[in-house]
């Protein structure tokens, strides 16, 4: 199953199913008016909305679509941790940096700002063009209410649904607040999600252990950037979720990310963002050769299943400066 | 004028408006659902609010107000971002962490949980007692949408309520969390407030250049433990919503906190938190004797005006086990 939320819904947006196609969509207000409501009371909603997505080949008053008529799954939500889980990127991170590597104990999360997620076609604003803009490819799973304490086993039965989602940063900002020890505000402004929000199983053979197996295709001003695949990372979903909620209960709709999709043999499949690609460089060549986004770039990212359908339809934004929003 | 959140108003309260005395209270639903409301359309909202408030010596149909009446001012927030803007705690942790003291160039800030700030007399749920629980009293402020780069000087007129919080912190967890540069999740569960959010007129005179000079009595298990003023803060809350704005935009709800409340002369009034008392310890007598809190174990919190009244309320709460939750 795969719902989205109508940007026409207004600031939550309001629920839709999404056809198996992924080019119609049925209104699901009736059920719950938005996807957060929905995740509210998941038990009974979802059993009602998957039977409306069931239904859906027989309607015939399914609704087109077309490229403003989604905002992000969740345009706002309650809590969104990030993680930081691929392996690969962390180690070359590290290197870049200058840190002495190390097989942490616990995954790599920071709280990051949840009041605002950009819809899929979105234009993002940005202050200044000199503070090294750059993209970050990462799936992501979204939770019903998860008590404080939960084992991994049972965080899995809480990921109720899987999106994608850009999560903005600026690099120039990140290493001064790094070095405070309390992590990114200025560096971290608002990510953005693609269109669909998909139930786990919708996903088949990819879903496996709490990772999204599949290409995260990202395009940076329509040329190919990377094409990393979401099974390497270092810890599953679930545990994510049991590291965030060891001290906290999480509410329902808090979004929970894996961090910049990163592989092992990056040189060949490419990277989801650009401070990875500059990282190789340095690693390689001794400096950085590939800039940070201007304005007017756009960055497109989207994963295709089996049968080479979008999964998640896509993100394909365009950078502006702040002052012209 | 004060507001508060009912608790019988569900998960985000029902707007109340306190009388001048503290003791009780006015429906405010017709003018706003929820404080969260209120500060989407402060502009007519505040109007209707004042207009209540000032009616309110004249009103028979006032409330009494009970330990149980009050929620947190917002219950859940849509932003909570933390600073630590008091020098004179900052540079005593550097000097016990082994931090080379540094002035920085701008203030520290990190971004906090906010799906659920607990009321002032709710029972606070920890997984251990082993994690080195400790309060943090500090004041903080509310504002409405403030646009993104904006000035210090206009982020001023953004302010409309001013908070007392208890930012609880596991000090066991908060050190190899900060080490990872990513900031705090399991260190920082959610925090409490106070009952009444207050407009910065109310505090007349001690709201001075964007900071609180109003004395915040920290008792634990009713004992004397600081009574430090708000007013040594390095930067104004003012200075701390500009620095939060730099790159995001900040919806209205968004709750800004000052950090540990802290005086130069905190061996004379105490501190707002235990790890500065054992900073004191560890500094002056080379180990920490002060030991962290036990389940059963009570925090109050509260501050006064000239009149020796409540001005937010208090904080008055107990720590238990979270599997009796």
């Amino acid at each position: 199953m795969r719902l989205a939320s109508l940007a026409k819904g207004g600031r939550d947006g309001a629920l839709a199913v999404i056809s198996a196609g992924g080019t119609r969509y049925c209104d699901a207000a009736h059920i719950a008016p938005t996807l957060q409501a929905a995740l509210d009371s998941w038990g009974s909603a979802e059993r009602a909305l998957r039977g409306l997505a069931e239904s859906l080949p027989a309607h015939d008053n399914l609704q087109p679509i077309d490229a403003a008529t989604f905002a992000a799954p969740l345009p706002r939500a309650w809590q969104w941790l990030d993680a930081s889980a691929f392996p690969s990127h962390g180690a070359l991170m590290d290197k870049v940096i200058g840190i002495v590597p190390q097989r942490r104990a616990a995954p790599l999360m920071y709280q990051g700002m949840s009041d605002r997620f950009y819809g899929p076609t979105e234009d993002v604003p940005f202050p200044a063009e000199d503070l090294g803009i750059d993209f970050e490819g990462e799936f992501g799973v979204i939770v019903d209410a998860v008590p404080m304490g939960i084992p991994a086993e049972d965080a899995m039965h809480h990921i109720k649904l899987v999106v994608l989602i850009n999560d903005w940063s600026l690099r120039s900002l990140a290493g001064p607040e790094m070095k405070t020890g309390f992590g990114w505000i200025q560096a971290k402004p608002a990510s953005s999600m693609a269109p669909f929000a998909v139930t786990p199983d919708e996903l088949g053979a990819h879903w496996r252990d709490g990772r999204v197996c599949l290409d995260l295709a990202v395009d940076w001003n329509g040329q190919v950037f990377g094409r990393a695949n979401g099974s390497e990372m270092e810890y599953g979903f679930h545990e994510l979720v049991a590291h965030a909620a060891r001290t906290r209960a999480l509410c329902a709709g808090t979004v929970v990310g894996s961090g910049t999709v990163s592989n092992a043999n990056f040189r060949q499949v490419g990277s989801s963002c650009i401070a990875e690609r500059r990282g190789i460089e340095i690693v390689d060549e001794g400096a950085a050769r590939t800039g940070f986004m201007r304005f007017a770039d756009r960055v497109r990212m989207e994963a295709f299943g089996d049968n080479g359908n979008t999964v998640f339809g896509a993100i394909d934004q365009k950078i502006v400066p702040s002052q012209k929003e």
